[in-house]
């Protein structure tokens, strides 16, 4: 096809959108491990999961087997107001670089919550009130998460209880206010609303809190109030079920054009976005139809893939979830204060760290002054400002682009351009006063994490 | 045409993209009053405007004849990253309300600058670039206009220097870091990088700066510096020439699928959204094509067209810039401080001015806990969390919603949203707080404020 007809936009039509959700785990020939029950140390059956969760979000979680599943008409619905997402072509970064390669990026920033995360909060909330739930708990640090899923919940009618980090309640009130336009009660944690919270107040009056804490404090009013469950923005297989709708979207609309990518990159904490970009992609892949080569980009400062242990650990760091098999720093490892950027987490989606054990997938770390160097650039070609997880995946398609002007390789690049950066400007603002540094971990300090790791085999 | 068959997002090609913008004033039978100069009283030629304007924006200024400009292709290559702009089918918002209209909505806020403001800001600069100059000047209260002006500086790689009042300065830090991304020089004002910036110092030392004063730094700034050149975001003929593309998209957006508004709503606080959504509808209603109910909303804090006098007037506080006609609540007006939405502006387009003077269109004002109200309840149906400013069209449209309800009548209501709240968060917190009060200009106020118009018939 002639390239002058490749718009800056490709946009599905609504008729278009996928219908069902791919996922990954069908066609891959090693399952991802487990969850494991940490006392029995026995894989996890749905009925100790279902006080946590939703029983259909259960089932998925479960199910190893099944390729397809259909997306409920009342989540298209909703779905329809922000989506399809457009893929777009870096026409300008690209004559910025004056590359050969061809750089499209997947946009899922234009939503008010400002990323992809809307797409499994509406899931969720949907089977939650499916199930004749009041409502659902959660966590949220800066705030991402929180805010999608205070979206769904008002849209389907659901109670929203935010447990978010004190600092953050107290530091970052934005995105705390949107989740209130919303209808969410947000809650400072440590909190007095729960057991846990209390005592971690009477323990460390003085706390601002952490993710960990939060979570204990969701997942223990979840279990105690009737008719709430917990959910959850990463990480699990459900969730990666439901974002497979970025790579859906990406590989069909790309495809009108007679597109495909040699190159996909994505930005990867606990997985979310990475899982759902690729997940069409690997399934040809795993099929044997087509190779592709497919990059996870983290943040230096947090490398789980690049220089983790691929071990059982708990998903927390409070030590009170299942144990699940992933690429992990240990769950009481914390990124340098100074990381900026979000993908914080101390694991990987037990899917992808399956992929990426058996060779299906690249990994590569990177610096958060270079990631920012990487933003700017492009938020002054491309027009838009990139949240900073984002900007790891930007990092990785220019330096893949600059070495295709240095090879004369045509390649086609595609990325996830997973949000917008609004809510991040405070982090911006070091980067401009040269405020911003680069602290990794060292060995000494992954080796003592890992001698934490529990002895499972 | 079959009302299922509707998409919740209208969208154009990029091939369908308008190729020139709409002048309206080629189509209005009495023309807006000309500029004056305010020492002669006689009309401003282009020769004095050239030292302050770059001379094709001047000359779009002048010109009430020509219907249609042609949009250069360097300008449309950027507007193609983020438009056309959809229009939305308000299906959940018309779902909640119960309402047998039709509610549509042209949506602006998906790019960087998270407002239409962008769509000038890119004309402007590219004649900048295109003249030879080195840079502009522009003054930011918010930081809307500046955000969107230095996102159209780096694209076109001309130098940008904002002036921001310095209470914004100091106090919305994250829309500054916005601009600095882009590249700009962003200035506390009143500053000492300027004559008039001094002399408020010396005389005002603790100033915290405001509109007028910035005003008077960009200007002098622009006209004392070897190649640079002054740049508004609103009021003037040229911002609602470039606005015209939002009405042109929106118009053949709607006709392809057979769609005809009854009712076109628009905020207003300059005009610029407003003129550039109802431009082309307005154009058939002058030409007796077709009839449309056209209402403009403002708040009832700064009222211009509603209780304004239709005078001539300084286009600013520090009466430094010429005369223009419009309706207007004097120069030195200041809405309450406690007013939190943008539309501050003291006087309306010229344009739009006449329009409603020769009863083309209707006014209404309303008050902010109501469009707070109203913001809310879109947010939670619709998903998009509004600009306090679009705000004022959506309670309006909603208003009009309602009384088709009451009425059974099935009207076909269009309204431009016209941005994104995510930095407006300090006034949904108020919201929120119940902390916000509707406050209005007393007679006596508008009384005392009118008797130092200037004595121009």
């Amino acid at each position: 096809m002639n390239e002058k007809t490749i718009p800056y936009k490709i946009y599905l039509e609504e008729s278009e959108m996928p219908k069902a959700w791919y996922n990954v785990r069908a066609d891959m020939k090693t399952k991802p491990a487990p969850l494991l029950n940490p006392g029995t140390l026995k894989p996890m059956k749905a009925e100790e999961l279902s006080p946590v969760f939703c029983d259909e979000l259960v089932a998925q979680e479960l199910d190893n087997d099944t390729a397809y599943f259909t997306i409920p008409e009342e989540i298209i619905a909703y779905y329809k107001t922000f989506r399809p997402s457009p893929v777009m072509r870096a026409y300008h970064l690209e004559k910025a670089l004056g590359t050969p390669a061809k750089i499209y990026y997947k946009f899922e920033g234009n939503n008010t919550s400002g990323s992809h995360k809307l797409n499994s909060a509406l899931a969720q909330a949907y089977y939650a009130k499916k199930q004749g739930l009041k409502g659902v708990t959660t966590e949220t640090g800066a705030g991402q998460w929180g805010t999608a899923l205070s979206m769904a919940c008002a849209y389907f009618d659901l109670d929203c209880k935010v447990y978010m980090v004190k600092v953050s309640y107290e530091q970052k009130p934005f995105r705390r206010e949107v989740m209130r336009t919303y209808g969410a009660s947000v809650t400072p944690s440590p909190s007095d609303t729960t057991q846990i919270g209390r005592k971690i107040l009477a323990d460390h009056p003085g706390t601002t809190g952490s993710l960990g804490c939060a979570i204990s404090e969701a997942v223990e009013m979840a279990v105690t109030s009737e008719g709430y469950r917990y959910v959850l923005g990463s990480v699990l297989n459900q969730v990666l079920l439901h974002q497979s709708i970025i790579g859906l979207e990406a590989k069909q609309a790309l495809e009108k054009y007679g597109i495909t990518p040699d190159i996909i990159i994505g930005c990867a904490g606990g997985g979310s976005n990475l899982g759902g970009l690729i997940a069409p992609f690997m399934g040809e892949k795993l099929r044997g139809e087509k190779d592709y080569r497919i990059i996870a980009v983290e943040p230096a400062s947090c490398p789980s893939l690049t220089r983790g242990k691929y071990a059982y650990d708990f998903c927390d760091t409070g030590m009170v979830t299942p144990l699940a098999k992933m690429y992990t720093l240990g769950s009481d490892f914390i990124p340098s204060a100074n990381h900026a950027g979000g993908l914080r987490y101390h694991g990987m989606s037990s899917i992808l760290s399956q992929l990426y054990a058996d060779g299906l997938m690249e990994a590569t770390s990177v610096e958060q002054t270079a990631v920012f160097d990487a933003a700017e650039q492009f938020a002054r070609t491309e027009g838009i400002l990139p949240a900073p997880e984002s900007a790891h995946a930007i990092r990785t398609a220019v330096d893949e682009a600059l070495q295709c002007k240095t090879k004369g390789e045509e390649k086609t690049i595609l990325f996830g351009l997973t949000g917008t950066g609004y809510f991040d400007m405070v982090a911006y603002e070091k980067y401009h006063n040269g405020e911003m540094s680069d602290i990794i971990p060292t060995d000494e300090e992954l080796a003592a994490s890992f001698a934490k790791l529990p002895n499972v085999e």
